[in-house]
């Protein structure tokens, strides 16, 4: 009997996709499913409908699946983060081999990757963590894929992941080697904190055409059109013009009948406490995040409108290309602060991240494919030690073509009440980062008063640290200490 | 011999200071330090040096610690947080018995405290973990003070921790119970975050007052001393007076001096990720935070700075009244955030806390005290399931008058380039939540049309999802669907 190319745990629309996709490129793989009650005979209706005919080898056991696959075995799990990934790496560890390889393509926390690489690697077989980003139809026409984990399983599995994946006009795959531990979950958590952004900055962008500008959905359809022409070119616009034209049964806009609350499974939550672990000032995301929490305050915020009534004026004209650069400029921030976090992890977990590869992974097949994409690539091909996106010439460019029309947007959006907590949190941080001089002396001082943290001093080599007793109970001396 | 009433493991400043404080109070003290290598003699030296001629019994060892204490013995411990207090606990626990206490004074993760109150209510004792807030100073004269965790040691340890807590007026203790478990240090954490939320909006309000209204350190500390006289009056700003008037050697002003990076020590990351994980959006807090952090990139900022000129215009002109009054309405908004943090961690862990008390332990000892938490205690004991603060009258009474300044002020940070995070994202939040319908059923639309993710609409009730087939693959299928 002819042996399957790889094995695959998880017949959930990804998987199944996943499965059909990966069929499609020549390779035979062999199916399992878990039979959870309810769940009984998900394989053999599988292999008998949509997998009729094709080249499908359906297994009703662990034992079953492993002994399908030849070797070395790839066995691919497709199934819910956490515990169940455990679970399952436990039950198929007894029937694998030395040098066979375990690849997790679910939504893992990239701290889970990282233990499990070890743990797997400590029985002699090698494991992948595997970020896959496009949805259902991506899992099925080409997926962005994001591979780390074991690098000794990257020649064993390049073949069928890069087979799968969206293909670059040039033919190149959107999926190459990411790094070891779980820098393939880590980047595919980025990625979707960046996916939140983009939402935000997108819907942000709605409210403004929709509350300031007054535009029915076919006029804001016409707009985000002629936005996906430009250097917004991307899938979010795209779907969002899409979004705009669709009509309900009624024949009016179905989503101005789509209740306002924002739900979200997690992973733009886990790159916010990233940042945190990692010191980096990652606003735009972790605001978009927060705008999914509160949206979802749903009582809240009916009873808060109550109260607070509109603001009455609304203050100057906006044109619609304002509005545009606010989000192309917030955008570029996003972006920045995204691969500031990847590259600090990187630095942190010695990871050796290729930032500019990792750019183009995302070029297409994910959720944020974009053309945009492309000129992080030239950026970090131009400079691989770039420290941050907006020191790079295209960014800066951009940036301060930008700048007048979203300073304008921000401040009238706070005139005239409209929330643009991405795009504003956007703006604080680019004029935090480009302020020499800022105000964080003053927090310095008031550490230094109350809790005698001492500080640093501009007239003094940095890491000297001084303390001063301010309130001048013993004499106010001042004294300087070497702190390694 | 005399028995102590408490034993106090670890003489650092914080623990000396509260010491001190105890045996003022008339208590006996039996203290203990961890003799680390360069630090033996500690107690010695503590006993004969400012603790000489008092009430305080050495001790050279646990055993000898625990035996100086009478039953039920109370032991408290201020050493460094993490894995010495599991150490430490450790080491006491042979030598302790049933019905005893321990104490961790220190700045504990609340999950740890959680931990191990069951820990140690298992061996039959005792467990507080109890923030302290108030710096050296506070602990010396009196500390605001937040017990929480076995609810049978309260009775044990009330005298003591109310003994050495700051008073109010009519002589009421900042010590009050705070709940079971964690809840202790869960508010203490809370209690930074907001305090590194007050400090931004400080800076925020000097950078203006600075770089806005050109005013020099002289003319600043006026401002804050006047706004020291009215509803701002609290600590912080007394102190940003202080050091606004505090001279170098030169004569010169030390703020001026002193290097614009902020340092931290976790606990206001520890808010945001608090947040994160109850979905309380805390937008202030975690805007101040990542100030910090911004503020430490310094050579990301100098090189930022170089490339991003500064901006021409200065705008409209601002009044220190509209600046003040920006200050006050974010602070209102922070406060908000804070205790509705603090209300989702109370109903999540079962803690069952009084949010008035908890603002009233506030009102002095503490860094963030200030004459406005009475406000909060007010607004809580008229209404104690009130569900946001900003639904209480006094509050938006005073956001109401705030508003129009609050806005202008946002609005010409950004046109002029000063970076105000927390002011703007104060303003985003508020609008955020007083918006009616808001444009986050696009970014459902979207989650639905990429991901499946569905919907609910404004036209039916709340909890029946809906799934669209926007690309119309299949047809244009709309159906609901109940979720539990």
């Amino acid at each position: 009997m002819k042996k399957a190319d790889i094995g695959l745990i998880g017949l959930a629309v990804m998987g199944e996709n996943l499965a059909l996709n990966m069929e499609s490129k020549g390779f035979t793989v062999a199916v399992y499913n878990r039979s959870f009650p309810g769940e009984e005979g998900v394989v053999d209706r599988f292999v008998n409908g949509r997998g009729k005919g094709k080249n499908f080898i359906p297994a009703h056991s662990i034992e079953e699946l492993v002994e399908a696959v030849k070797r070395p075995r790839v066995i691919m799990m497709m199934i819910k983060a956490g515990a169940p990934v455990d679970e399952m790496i436990e039950q198929l560890l007894p029937h694998m081999s030395p040098g066979d390889v375990i690849i997790d393509g679910g939504n893992s926390d990239f701290h889970d990757t990282e233990r499990r690489v070890k743990e797997v690697e400590a029985k002699g077989l090698y494991f992948v963590g595997s970020g896959i980003s496009g949805g259902e139809e991506g899992a099925l026409h080409g997926p962005s894929v994001m591979p780390g984990g074991s690098p000794e399983a990257w020649p064993i599995v390049k073949d069928i992941l890069q087979g799968i994946a969206a293909k670059l006009d040039d033919g190149t795959p959107c999926c190459q080697w990411i790094g070891t531990g779980g820098a393939g979950h880590f980047v595919k958590m980025v990625h979707n904190g960046i996916e939140y952004g983009d939402m935000q900055l997108i819907s942000e962008a709605y409210s403004l055409l929709k509350n300031r500008k007054g535009l029915d959905d076919d006029e804001m359809a016409v707009v985000f059109e002629e936005w996906n022409k430009g250097e917004l070119d991307s899938f979010l616009i795209e779907i969002t013009k899409n979004i705009l034209r669709f009509r309900d049964e009624d024949g009016k806009p179905l989503l101005d009948k789509i209740l306002d609350v924002a739900g979200q499974k997690g992973t733009g939550k886990w790159s916010a406490i990233a940042a945190m672990d990692e010191n980096d000032p990652l606003t735009l995301i972790t605001e978009a995040v927060y705008a999914r929490m509160l949206s979802a305050l749903s009582s809240e915020r009916e009873k808060a409108s109550g109260l607070y009534p509109e603001p009455v004026e609304l203050g100057e004209n906006l044109y619609v290309e304002e509005i545009r650069q606010a989000l192309y400029a917030a955008k570029l921030i996003s972006y920045a602060q995204g691969f500031s976090l990847i590259r600090r992890a990187s630095e942190r977990y010695g990871w050796n991240l290729d930032f500019g590869t990792i750019a183009q992974i995302w070029r297409k097949g994910c959720i944020i494919r974009s053309v945009f994409l492309q000129k992080i690539t030239d950026a970090y091909r131009k400079n691989p030690e770039l420290q941050n996106l907006l020191f790079d010439d295209f960014f800066r460019t951009k940036i301060q073509v930008a700048l007048p029309s979203w300073r304008k947007v921000v401040a009238e959006g706070a005139l005239s009440g409209v929330a643009l907590p991405a795009m504003s949190s956007a703006l604080s941080y680019f004029d935090g980062l480009r302020t020499l001089n800022s105000a964080a002396n003053l927090i310095q001082a008031q550490r230094d008063y109350f809790g005698a943290h001492t500080y640093e001093r501009v007239d003094r080599d940095r890491g000297i640290f001084f303390h001063t007793n301010w309130t001048g109970e013993g004499g106010n001396t001042v004294s300087g200490t070497y702190t390694v």
